[in-house]
């Protein structure tokens, strides 16, 4: 199963809805979806739940606002040693960094180049979305915990992200994490089968990589985490991306103004961002993230 | 006036009062009120509004669970010099790093120590609220759109937050972030002048700083920030630890199962947190993040 948020025009609330073809089935609010994602994946929508087109709704990330979008550094070899950390032994542990879910955009919508960067960098990746609560989990345990996947572009500013030690800045640009439909684990399997990610820059492959080459498993990646705080249902894990970014190539090469950059993993899905200047940052909502806890509350109390 | 978040017992939703004494006067929900957080704080309560005392309530953060927290280290200058960034020039830019909203909590809530901890740190510090949107900003109007501000205690699991180059998994234990009420910016005025941050163990002073002591005044650095992403309102910088934090001591000092940490802002107020061992994660709740939102939802509907 297919999942995607939207909203209707001009309406405050998301909702989550089974996407086939062009067809969204409403499944349930974003945050009744997360209060039991196991139980909802398993059921689907109800017999007789409304419909839409997808040319009637606004899509919009299922992402709770108060999730943790937990992010994994270095964790494909060859793009490991392709960066600024190409000359440091690979650490013992997973590399964790944060994204807050107001930078989380999705398919189709446009990522701004910030005031001060050259252009954005491509870091196409899967990101795994949990659904149950884990405190000190095993790995298995942990892995289970999976409900869905989807495709995700960890849109970075370079410059901000390399001006200190702490990478964040560069990680959470407006609009700089798009996700894709969520799919559910049943039609995906294990992320250890091996996975085609591929990333295109106008129509050029620019990463080609395969989950088997990851360093940091999901499961040992998620019992680690559980170990030091508790993952809630909702979180979600950016799993790291391949070798081929833009910013270790000879010469760089970054995304600018009509560039469009697409991630495509296999049995997951593409997620396609038009990149734009930095005057997009002056148009868009004043207070987007107070419009999205609105539209969960609405829907919640009916 | 002094602004806390509540929920009565039993209640999932999350409103905002003022506290005077030991009263709660209603001011409006948690979301309503970061729709508009400067005319809210100008107004305070409306006329005849619903009181509580305070023990009838659980307290909350007052904040939005999208909120970013946006944690600014090495800022002042003895803390720079004290700890494993010792050797190092200290950048020409903050080091920001990143907490999620699910780690926050306030005065009176335990903090656990994860399993793997020998005990936790203290970082007592003053947290900034963001009152309107950013986009490339100057310092003087960033500065301006602080509306208020909380003693806060940036409680870190050491072990965990240094396995990597990236800070983040040792930033975000459960209860880790606990704030104190929020105070009006009328009531404290600018950092600049110079206020007291000091963090007590056990009745004992370990940190005693002041906020003349830092190197990145907070509306350059929230000028800063707003050049890479948008500031939303109900954002929150945290503004950096002075000298004294635990590990960095000799021998080192870390809190353990037992312990009172207290940290104290001139004309801000205390925040205090009981320190209690990693089984207290066991019994919280399952999904504390979903509770949050769903009691955000239910209080806008109304």
């Amino acid at each position: 199963m297919k999942l995607v948020g939207f909203r209707l025009p001009g309406e405050d609330r998301i909702r989550v809805a089974r996407l086939e073809g062009s067809t969204l089935t409403v499944v349930t609010d974003v945050v009744g979806f997360w209060q039991d994602p196991s139980g909802w994946t398993a059921s689907g929508p109800a017999a007789g739940a409304e419909t839409f087109d997808l040319t009637e709704v606004e899509l919009a990330p299922a992402v709770l606002p108060s999730a943790r979008v937990i992010c994994v550094g270095l964790n494909y070899r060859a793009h490991a040693a392709e960066g600024s950390f190409r000359d440091e032994v690979l650490p013992p542990y997973p590399t964790l960094f944060a994204r807050w879910t107001a930078s989380l955009s999705v398919s189709g919508n446009p990522a701004p180049i910030p005031s001060d960067e050259d252009g954005l960098d491509w870091e196409g990746e899967i990101a795994a979305f949990i659904g149950s609560t884990l405190v000190d989990a095993d790995s298995d345990t942990a892995r289970k915990a999976v409900i869905g996947y989807a495709a995700f572009n960890d849109l970075t500013s370079r410059k901000a992200q390399k001006l200190t030690s702490q990478w964040i800045l560069g990680k959470n640009g407006d609009n700089s994490g798009p996700l894709g439909p969520i799919v559910t684990v049943d039609e995906v399997g294990d992320l250890r089968e091996g996975l085609r990610v591929q990333t295109r820059v106008n129509g050029t492959v620019v990463q080609d990589g395969n989950t088997r080459d990851m360093i940091y498993e999901l499961g040992e990646v998620l019992a680690f985490i559980s170990r030091t705080f508790t993952l809630n249902p909702g979180d979600i894990i950016c799993t790291g991306t391949p070798a081929g970014v833009g910013y270790a190539r000879t010469p760089p090469w970054l995304l600018h103004p009509g560039d469009t950059v697409e991630v495509e993993v296999e049995r997951i899905g593409t997620v396609t961002t038009p990149i734009v200047g930095n005057d997009y940052r002056y148009g868009s909502s004043a207070a987007a993230s107070v419009r999205s806890e609105a539209s969960v509350a609405i829907r919640v109390a009916q």
